[in-house]
């Protein structure tokens, strides 16, 4: 076998057996492989697709590239989250203590910021002191501890994974159901928690435009999910707007602290009851009204709040040292009318541009740096209300640029739902 | 512009502007393109396709990355012959001196051998003392001189090709009628010729398996002809079948020989008759039988091979020191029945695993080996026939797979036309 033979089959829309899947896997680690061969077989991918198969076998090549973690020293059910990314999505950091405060186990590894969209591991480490790294007993001791623990995935962990999406994000193969299916899951699988709930984002802001390939893509890690025996819950949710309104690492985690508290974004608060009832009905087995309440009450009990301060506490985080930049300045509406449309993508472009992000993989994050909206998609603004307040830090940005971002017209806009659907 | 712009384009099957094309292969050659970003392009080229359009700017842009002949110090027609690649193809060999026997002018640049099938350079070099290297005004004097000089071609003819092709071949892109066809077309045009003959080679030796490709590559290349005022006449020709019976570079300049000394293999013969006289038909402005004729009279009075010799001295090569190897074993058939089918792209492997051509670009030729059928497809064997005789050098070869090229069957079989179809 050749790697030509490899592309070849698939550039002919032919299926790839599972020993073709692992040799390309292994050529790639090994170096036999040149890197214009694996761009060349991704593209072929992207265009000719894999099936169910194909994509369960490729996502086993990848978990086997690397350590699998094994959690079974911590009693009970272990939840793991992820979301495919979006502007805004300060999720984890809220979802996580909240559940733990319940008493569920959450021993997760995070990536940091990719493309256009923030990273949980470098929203973290926007407060001093907080260690991203920590070897695996120490690990599974927090868990078992305090119920939560938040690092940044091991390099060992799926090292196929970094290979490929290194790869693809320079190649413009990131787009493809099986690709973005077998690289989630072989993380998700490698890092050993029972539970994965997904959040597959569409829209604008998104990876996925449009319901239809998010829908797919759900059952494809649903499927692959149920190969290796693991729960998989996948909630489609609209990121054709920022979720909440801030955007960027020190400012997120401010957004997320309020919504601990009990005074975030309705947007917000609506996402994580949704996601949280949900995982608290699957692993403590009561009806879906019953989870909400639970999830409401330790918020409103200021447990979940408690919980997150001792997490951070525990991996070294000093919160009283979080900063957000001191330097900003406003963009104003040149008209009236209702805000219709948000161009999200843009808004993250604008955000890693100010710092928030890296452009190449070595750049540094200004955590202090980010947007934060005055204004959501319906509101009605008048002449020089202020749309948004950007925190700046060394880099330059174009006012007229996060103007153009903002859409508003006469007529009051239909108005998307923020959970499309749910598909286990 | 960035390449990802112009990679997410052909991706979704858009069509590209002359301005990304260039900055594509401008990109290429100045190194701000990766080798992993022009092969995810390839293959959605490959994949997507690319227009009319599309194929000439990517042709001019391949064209102006490099110099361009000028030979208007020739006087007369200046013809260039070009085949698409076949096993066994000698016909350069042979129809270049009759050409220009008959005063007309053959200035002609050459390739190497690619992949299974050989290349004119190959042969030519196998007659020893034959420059293949000659500076411009020596090329142009020869040609105005004795009407004939073939040479390799000049590394700064079309650079861009040199560098797709090397990805193409290793990335499993090679097979796409608008990379196929802007690659022969841009060396053609900048090799500086008036009218240029293509013989596109369909069947399990070629490049192209099916007439439905060969026809749309030939219209494709004479679109591409007429877009440069140049006269393009693509023949499609039978490749399911080896043309002649030697398959191996001195074996293949003995074999012309014979051809040109009217006493060559009938395929052979008819194939340089049926591409003469158009050639010459077009040239002299005559009728097809009388430009038949004429080539009849240029191999049967001796003035074909005069030339032919006149040609070879003039570039230094020494026909009394062609060779072949004097070690060579038989391969006989193990049943009796007709030869129904020949593998021609493994007889063309074979030959390449032998030595006559190169697994890496810095192999060495072996000038002497090679294969010599004694049968051609419509033949009877008997058992212990002989099917083919082996010339061999260093290299060892599996005479079981030399067996299985051949396919024997009690009936007679089908036999394919030579030529299919003429397209100008």
């Amino acid at each position: 076998m050749t790697i030509l033979d490899v592309i070849n089959k698939k550039k002919k829309k032919q299926k790839l057996s599972k020993d073709e899947i692992v040799f390309f896997i292994d050529g790639m680690l090994d170096g036999s492989i040149a890197d214009y061969q694996i761009s060349a077989l991704l593209m072929a991918i992207v265009l000719n697709g894999m099936d169910l198969e194909e994509t369960i076998n490729l996502t086993d090549a990848m978990i086997n590239s690397g350590i699998v973690i094994n959690l079974s020293s911590i009693d009970g059910v272990i939840v793991d989250k992820h979301s495919t990314g979006g502007v805004g999505d300060k999720v984890t950091l809220i979802l996580a203590p909240l559940l733990a405060s319940l008493g569920i186990k959450i021993a997760k590894m995070s990536g940091r910021g990719l493309g256009h969209t923030g990273g949980t591991i470098d929203k973290l480490e926007s407060i001093p002191g907080y260690k991203v790294e920590m070897n695996q007993a120490d690990f599974i001791k927090q868990v078992n501890d305090i119920n939560i623990s938040v690092i940044s995935q091991s390099p060992e962990l799926v090292p196929a994974d970094k290979r490929l999406y290194a790869l693809r994000d320079v190649t413009g193969t990131v787009d493809s159901i099986p690709l973005i299916a077998s690289s989630i899951m072989s993380k998700k699988i490698a890092s050993g928690a029972d539970l994965i709930v997904i959040d597959v984002k569409v829209g604008n802001g998104a990876l996925l435009n449009t319901l239809e390939e998010a829908k797919e893509l759900a059952k494809t890690m649903v499927y692959i999910g149920k190969h290796y025996n693991k729960i998989v819950i996948c909630e489609l949710t609209d990121m054709s707007v920022p979720l909440g309104y801030a955007i960027g690492n020190s400012l997120e985690v401010k957004e997320a602290i309020n919504t601990l508290q009990g005074i975030g974004p309705d947007d917000v608060m609506e996402l994580i009851i949704s996601t949280a009832s949900m995982i608290v009905g699957a692993v403590k087995n009561v009806g879906i009204e019953e989870a909400e309440q639970l999830c409401f009450k330790q918020i409103n009990n200021g447990e979940a709040y408690q919980k997150f301060v001792e997490w951070i506490k525990a991996q070294g985080g000093n919160l009283d040292k979080l900063e957000v930049s001191e330097h900003s300045v406003s963009v104003y509406s040149d008209k009236a009318g209702y805000i219709s449309g948000i161009n999200t993508m843009q808004l993250g472009e604008i955000a890693r541009l100010l710092g928030a992000g890296r452009l190449k993989q070595t750049d540094k994050i200004d955590y202090k740096v980010g947007l934060v909206l005055n204004h959501k998609i319906g509101d009605y603004v008048d002449v020089n209300d202020e749309l948004v307040k950007i925190y700046l830090g060394d880099k330059d940005v174009k006012l007229s640029a996060v103007l153009a971002c903002f859409e508003i017209s006469d007529t009051y806009p239909k108005k998307l739902p923020l959970v499309y659907d749910v598909i286990n």
